[in-house]
């Protein structure tokens, strides 16, 4: 049978090491951490150690016309890389090197399987700075991290991952090996391919290699927290820090039923009532307290009850505990569908107005983090798993805020990605022309339409 | 014939003021500041004054299947708005309204002819900040700086071009309008087709709006500049202050051949040997003074004969004067033709090195001003235009210069783009997978290749 010749032949270019197909580690791999995704019965999990295996993996799928799934650490939030039936799951676990830290030319080289906290550690051990942090970044991969552009709590200063990406190399469908772009701070000749496959979710080609942009070590932190009576006054506080150039290092929000969570999940001293909360940093070192001041200063004038400022790094940490507590407070109330919605700020008190109203129209509790300066939220919609009147609510919900996003002239997503989850939504963002030109570019990279096929487009 | 039938059709579409047919006129728009670059003599210049008017143009453009040159100031310099022969030069000179300057947001929507300095100060006069910054940005235009992801001198703190850009409106070769990327400082919605077209020097659509990233206006800036007796340590400086943390708004280089033609063509006070220059600027008001300082310790550590550091804006504007005086000093020694390599800093002495050898080699004078913060250099290849031999071997330098660049792992062009000037070097840099990616991208967006056709490619 075909499968098996495919094995077979998998097995003759990866080795045993490279080629698994026991059923339990099969399951184990089918979900990324999306909920409410689909997923598919994989024919083959392959690690393979090497670019040229990469590339025998592609001939092997392109001969035996087999889609190919790639994965990272499957920390993914929206399906991109949950399996389908039949497919070959290509694992980078095992591309996991750190090739170069140059820290006369700020750069990292990188095979796809490192794992961020690993890159940002061994950078920092010279004195450099990788800037993105995902909420996963102790556990996902640069190469996941590229294929969903992901974002994270410092990019309201930095940037995202693509902000980071000079150049790639990848590997086509057809086992055609591309680099794309450069390792110079400039680089203008052709296309921006890297910017193209950043982002492309595992749909353009496998990345088996990047160079990836550093900065100079950071200088230490402080932290600021304001709590206000009204999801109004917090915004404005938040638009006002945006405003004043004081470039924050992280501006997080929290509304007040996500406040509420977490108060009941643990004493933080939060009134009953509260409406938000504002956690601002600032990273520049002696200057950071000023900073936070400033910060500070602009949260009482908005209205803040309650703002406290950190002096060091213990009572900075203790000040992100709220925002750090926010999954597990939500875990306990029930299963949860997160939306990644991204608004113009001037939008996002009629993004959260909206959402509330969303929230009473389908009886479910929607509990609204995020990454306040980007503009990009987190609406998570809380219910009960066993109940499928609740669930077919919270889906309708769910959908009901991408549907606002758009209407407010923002984005379905962020920084999580289409993947599975939100491939409904896409042409409605894109529009026909732009829909089909990205079929066409994507019929450019992968012509039998083999690399996570069922992905991105519905 | 055909041409009197598609102007006929075109002043139909657009009016006499839109379709301009004067042989005059159009001799002046044939060429971009290119040197050495040929051009075509058009059929017509067209003026559309909205995008429905630019559907028109590409429309009867595709029925008649005659070539368009999108054009804007026609400040580039790599030919890429050079006219060919029977095509349809497409100015954007009537599309030049700000549609839109947001405080809030911190976002810029505005036509592709607006000239930078205008969009500059107007958002400006708003407490807003467009860093992009080319050396023409009191001419060229929003567009031509899309259209060639122009750099600039902040690029070293701020980014290029692209780094701003959100979000843009292209009218297609068919005529089709799309709409790529967002008003949002976020989000991941299928291919990232805005940094595609960044960059595409007008062969893959027709740029008729950009929605532009703004930033909170900078604080007053202050210079030092600091002279060395040899290029590697100048270059060895400017190392240091990339790795300090400073994060300079500009740091430029000028070697010996160039600062020796500044002080030639007026007084600075430079000595007959001076080895390299290099000038700093940081723009943190309060704290540019500490800045400037720290910069000049460091170039004194490093060597410097002489640093001077201003404590006013009249005396930063007196220091940069030899960065600004780098044309006027080079254009009465002969013709030029100026290269735009970068390459990881790491490589810069070698460059400067292989420059000098180059220069030697083809027996013509190469100066070497740049942008050292990015690795990218303007080695600037003077020679006697009335002399054909010399001509000869300016190119062959020329040529060298690129091919070294790609030699010590950089790019042929940092910031200028290929157009007509590079293209023979371009499947150089792409390798041949790289480049048949490239070109059928382009089919994607132009199928019958009438944008830009000679452009970018061989």
């Amino acid at each position: 049978m075909s499968t098996d010749l495919l094995i077979g032949r998998l097995r003759a270019g990866l080795g045993d090491k490279g080629v698994v197909t026991d059923p339990d580690i099969l399951d184990s791999h089918r979900n990324d951490h999306a909920t409410f995704c689909e997923a598919g019965v994989p024919a083959v999990l392959v690690r393979p150690s090497s670019t040229a295996e990469v590339q025998e993996v592609l001939r092997a799928a392109t001969e035996y016309g087999v889609p190919v799934v790639p994965q990272g650490a499957r920390t993914g939030l929206s399906g991109a890389a949950n399996a389908l039936d039949g497919c070959i799951l290509l694992s980078t676990s095992r591309l996991n090197r750190i090739l170069e830290i140059s820290a006369e030319d700020q750069i990292a080289v990188v095979q796809p399987g490192v794992v961020n906290a690993e890159l940002s550690r061994a950078v920092l051990a010279q004195g450099l700075f990788y800037p993105p942090d995902p909420s996963s970044w102790e556990m996902s991969t640069i190469g996941g991290n590229i294929a969903t552009n992901a974002g994270g709590l410092c990019c309201v200063k930095y940037g995202v991952t693509g902000d980071f990406v000079r150049g790639l190399e990848v590997v086509l469908a057809s086992g055609e090996v591309v680099r794309t772009g450069r390792r110079t701070a400039k680089g203008v000749a052709g296309y921006d391919l890297t910017s193209l496959i950043v982002g492309s979710e595992g749909t353009l080609g496998v990345v088996t290699e990047a160079t990836l942009a550093l900065r100079p070590e950071p200088e230490a932190a402080l932290t600021a927290a304001a709590t206000f009576m009204s999801i109004e006054a917090g915004i404005a506080a938040a638009a006002a820090v945006m405003a004043s150039g004081l470039r924050p290092s992280l501006l997080e929000f929290l509304d007040g039923p996500t406040a509420r969570a977490i108060q009941n999940y643990r004493d933080m001293g939060l009134p009953d009532d509260v409406g938000s909360l504002l956690i601002a940093q600032s990273d520049r070192g002696p200057r950071a307290a000023e900073d936070v001041a400033a910060i500070a200063r602009i949260c009482t004038e908005y209205g803040a009850v309650e703002v406290a400022e950190a002096s060091d790094a213990e009572e900075s940490k203790m000040l992100l505990e709220a925002r750090r507590l926010v999954n597990p407070a939500l875990e306990p109330l029930g299963a949860t569908l997160i939306d990644d919605v991204a608004v113009p700020r001037s939008k996002l008190v009629a993004l959260l107005q909206g959402i509330a109203e969303i929230g009473t129209k389908y009886d479910v509790l929607i509990c609204c983090p995020g990454h306040v300066g980007d503009g990009n939220m987190h609406p998570t919609v809380v219910f009960d798993r066993n109940d499928p009147a609740a669930e077919a609510r919270a889906l309708e919900a769910f959908g009901a805020v991408m549907n606002l996003g758009l209407a407010l002239g923002g984005t379905i997503t962020g920084e999580h990605g289409i993947g599975k989850l939100k491939s409904r939504w896409l042409a409605q963002e894109l529009g026909p022309v732009g829909l089909a030109l990205q079929r066409q570019v994507k019929a450019v990279f992968d012509p039998a339409n083999l690399l996570n096929p069922d992905k991105l487009f519905l």
